[in-house]
C-alpha cells in the first residue's frame, strides 16, 4: 500500500531550506545582471528536436531526453520505421539562445544582452555531482563583435560572484586563435589543431608527460618536444597584448591561460573558465561563438557568453538566503484566527510570520520550525504587544 | 539556407519586455507567501510516468507529454511491444507535490506550507489562449485539517493578488459536502452526484434550462424542476455556517456561490475559484483534497490548495515590473571602457545602466531602446557629472 516512492532517478527534490538558498543565489545573479542593462528572456523547455541535433551541441546532442510523438503521428511513425520522437529537453541554454535571436530578431534591439536562468536536462548516467535536470544561469551578448562585450560580461560575472558570497572566484582566460598559434608553433597542421587541442584539454587530469605522450602518438616525436618545452614553461608567460586591455580592468580576477581549451567545437575567440579554491571543478565558463546564430540566419551574427553553474555555487557558500527572521505565532484553542491574520499583518516588515495552532508539545514543534529557518515565537494574545522570544 | 524557425508549436518565446512583466509578478507574489510563513520548494520537470497517469489529474492524464526510453531498454520496449515510454512532463503542480510530501516526509515540518512556481506542460491541440507549456503559482498546506489552512490560504491570495494589481479580484467559495447535500435535497441519489456535478459545472455555459435539460436526461422530470427552482433562486441564499468563518475574515473579497464545482474529481472539503471583471475565464482556484496524499502514503493526510493563473493576471494588470529606471550610457571611439564601467558601478543604485558605443545614428538607438524600458541617456565623459537626459 505504501511502496517506495522517489523522484525520478538523477532528479532531485528540493526542501524548503534548500530551496530558499538556491532561489535567493540565482536572485542576487539576476540584480546584478539587471542593474547593468542585461535583460532576462526565456525560451520553452523543450525545443524541436532536430534543432536541438543539429551539430551544435557536441557530446550533449547524445544525451537528449526525447519526447515522443503523439496520436496518428506515433502510430504512423511506428509503422513505417520512422523516428517516434519530435521534440527533446534542452540540454543547454545556448542553442535554444541563438534559435531564440534567429527566431525574434525583429523584435530585439540589435544588440541583444540576454539573461537566461532555467533547467537544463542530459540522460547522464546518474553518479555522484551529476544530475539529469540542472540549473544554468547565463548571461549572453549577441551582436556586438567589439571587446565591448567581453569586458560588459566580466564586470557583471565579477559582480554576481562576489554578490553571491564567490568573491574568490578567479577566471581563467584564453584566446581561442591564440591558443590555434601555439598548436600551429608546435608544428601542427593547422587542420588538425582541434585534435590536439582535444589532448591538451586533459593537462589538469594526466599532466605534461600524458599530454605529451598522445601528442606523439597523433604528430609524432618532433611535436611532442616542442609541446613538453611549452607546457613547461607556463608560468612565465606574459599577458599577450589581444588580452591586456581586460587584463588592465579586472586584472585581480583573472588569470591568464594560455593551455585553456573549453571543450566546445563553436568557440572562435576569448574563452573563459571558471574556478574557486573550494570546487574541484569549474563554477562556471564561457566564451566567444561568433559563427553559431549565423547558422540559423545564413548571416553572421557575433556573440558572446558566461555560464555560471549553480549548482556548485550553491555548495560553495554559506547562508540560508532568507532575509527576514522567521516568526512562530501560537494560537491558543478559541482564540480568533481573525485576530491572528491582523497580528501576522502588522508583523510582516520585520518578520516572516507562520501561523501555528498552539500544540501539546510546543517545544517539540518550535525545535522542528527552528530547523526549518524559523528563529523566534510568539503566543498570540487578544491586545497589546506581543512577547517576541527566541527559540533556544 | 535561412529557413523559419521558431518556438515548437503551442510553446512561446519570452521578449525581454515581456519576460520582466512576468518575473515581477511571480516575485510579488511569492514574496507575499514567504512573507505568511510559506516555503518555497521545487520538484523536478519530469516525473515517472506511471504517477502521472495513476488516476488522480483526471483528464491532464491524457495530455501528458511522454519521454522516451533510452538505448537497452528503448530497444527491448520495441521488440517486445511495450510501454516506449518511461518519464513524463509533468501536467500541473499538485500531483508532484502529493509525491514529494510522501518522498520527503521525515525531512518536512509536520505541517508544510509550501510554495511551487514553475512550467506545466500539456499535449493540448494549439489555440488562442492556451498553450502547451505555461506556469503555475500554488500555495498547498499539507497536514492540517482544521480551517485554520483555509484562512492563511485566503489570506496569503488575497495579500498577493492585490500585490500583483489585481485587487478586484473576487474569489467565489463553496464546499463539496454543502453541494452534495444540495444535489441530494434534488432527488439525485449520491452515487449520481459526481454525475448531476458535471452538468451543474456547465451553468456558466448553458444556463439554467441547459444544465436542467441535462439533469432531465439524467435523472427525469422531477431532478429537474427541483433544480430549477434551485438554480433560479440563488441571489437569496444565506451563507452557510460552515463558511460563515472565512467570509467574517474575508466577507469583501468572497463571494459564496452554491453551484461551484471546480473540475476535478479530488476535491472533498472547500472549493475556489478567482474571477476577475478584466477576465472571462478564472484567473486561479483551489480547495481542500483530503484524499490524495494518502494514496501514496497508505495513511490519510489532508491538504488544502489555490493555484494562481499566472498567464491570465499577466494579461489583466499594468506595469512593467522594472524596479530602477533603464540609462543608456553611450562610449565615443578612444573612451576608456574601463571609465565607462567606473561609471556604471557609480550608478547603479539609482538605474539600471546599458552600456552602447556611440553609433553614427544615436536617435535611432535610443529610440530602439526606449521601446526594451530605457528611459533616459548620457554621454560618457572623462571626468565630472554625467549630463543625464530623458530619451526624447
Amino acid at each position: 500500500m505504501a511502496p517506495q516512492i522517489n523522484a525520478p532517478r538523477g532528479m532531485r527534490d528540493f526542501l524548503p531550506v534548500e530551496k530558499a538558498k538556491r532561489e535567493h543565489l540565482i536572485d542576487v545573479a539576476i540584480k546584478e545582471y539587471v542593474a547593468r542593462g542585461f535583460q532576462q528572456i526565456e525560451t520553452p523547455i523543450l525545443e524541436d528536436l532536430d534543432r536541438l541535433q543539429s551539430g551544435q551541441g557536441g557530446d550533449n546532442e547524445k544525451l537528449v531526453f526525447k519526447v515522443q510523438k503523439r496520436g496518428e503521428e506515433l502510430t504512423q511513425a511506428l509503422e513505417s520505421g520512422s523516428e517516434l520522437a519530435d521534440l527533446g529537453l534542452r540540454f543547454d541554454l545556448t542553442v535554444p539562445l541563438t534559435r531564440y535571436f534567429a527566431s525574434n530578431q525583429g523584435k530585439l534591439p540589435r544588440v541583444l544582452k540576454a539573461i537566461q536562468t532555467g533547467p537544463v536536462f542530459r540522460a547522464e548516467r546518474p553518479q555522484k555531482g551529476r544530475y539529469r535536470q540542472f540549473v544554468q544561469c547565463d548571461i549572453d551578448i549577441i551582436g556586438d563583435d567589439s571587446m565591448l562585450a567581453e569586458f560588459e560580461l566580466l564586470s557583471a560575472s565579477v559582480s554576481a560572484l562576489k554578490a553571491m558570497g564567490g568573491q574568490d572566484a578567479t577566471i581563467r582566460v584564453n584566446h581561442r586563435e591564440l591558443l590555434t598559434e601555439s598548436i600551429q608553433a608546435l608544428g601542427v597542421d593547422s587542420k588538425d589543431a582541434l585534435s590536439a587541442m582535444i589532448s591538451i584539454d586533459k593537462l589538469d587530469k594526466i599532466g605534461v608527460d600524458g599530454v605529451c605522450g598522445e601528442l606523439e602518438e597523433k604528430f609524432g616525436g618532433e611535436v611532442s618536444q616542442k609541446a613538453s618545452a611549452w607546457l613547461s614553461n607556463l608560468e612565465g608567460m606574459s599577458i599577450p597584448h589581444l588580452l591586456q586591455p581586460l587584463f588592465d580592468a579586472f586584472g585581480k580576477s583573472l588569470r591568464y591561460d594560455p593551455t585553456l581549451v573549453r571543450g566546445m567545437g563553436y568557440y572562435t575567440g576569448t574563452i573563459f573558465e571558471i574556478e574557486h579554491p573550494g570546487s574541484s571543478s569549474s563554477i562556471g565558463g564561457g566564451g566567444r561563438y561568433d559563427g553559431m546564430v549565423g547558422r540559423w540566419l545564413g548571416t553572421d551574427v557575433p556573440a558572446v557568453g558566461i555560464s555560471l553553474g549553480i549548482e556548485r555555487i550553491v555548495d560553495l557558500v554559506e547562508g540560508n538566503g532568507q532575509q527576514a527572521p522567521g516568526l512562530v505565532l501560537l494560537i491558543d484553542e478559541g482564540q480568533s484566527i481573525t485576530r491572528a491574520l491582523e497580528v501576522q499583518n502588522s508583523l510582516l516588515g520585520n518578520y516572516r510570520v507562520r501561523l501555528e495552532r498552539k500544540p501539546k508539545n510546543v517545544k517539540a514543534l518550535l525545535s522542528e520550525l527552528s530547523e526549518q529557518g524559523f528563529s523566534q515565537f510568539a503566543f498570540l494574545n487578544d491586545s497589546g504587544d506581543l512577547d517576541i522570544k527566541p527559540i533556544a
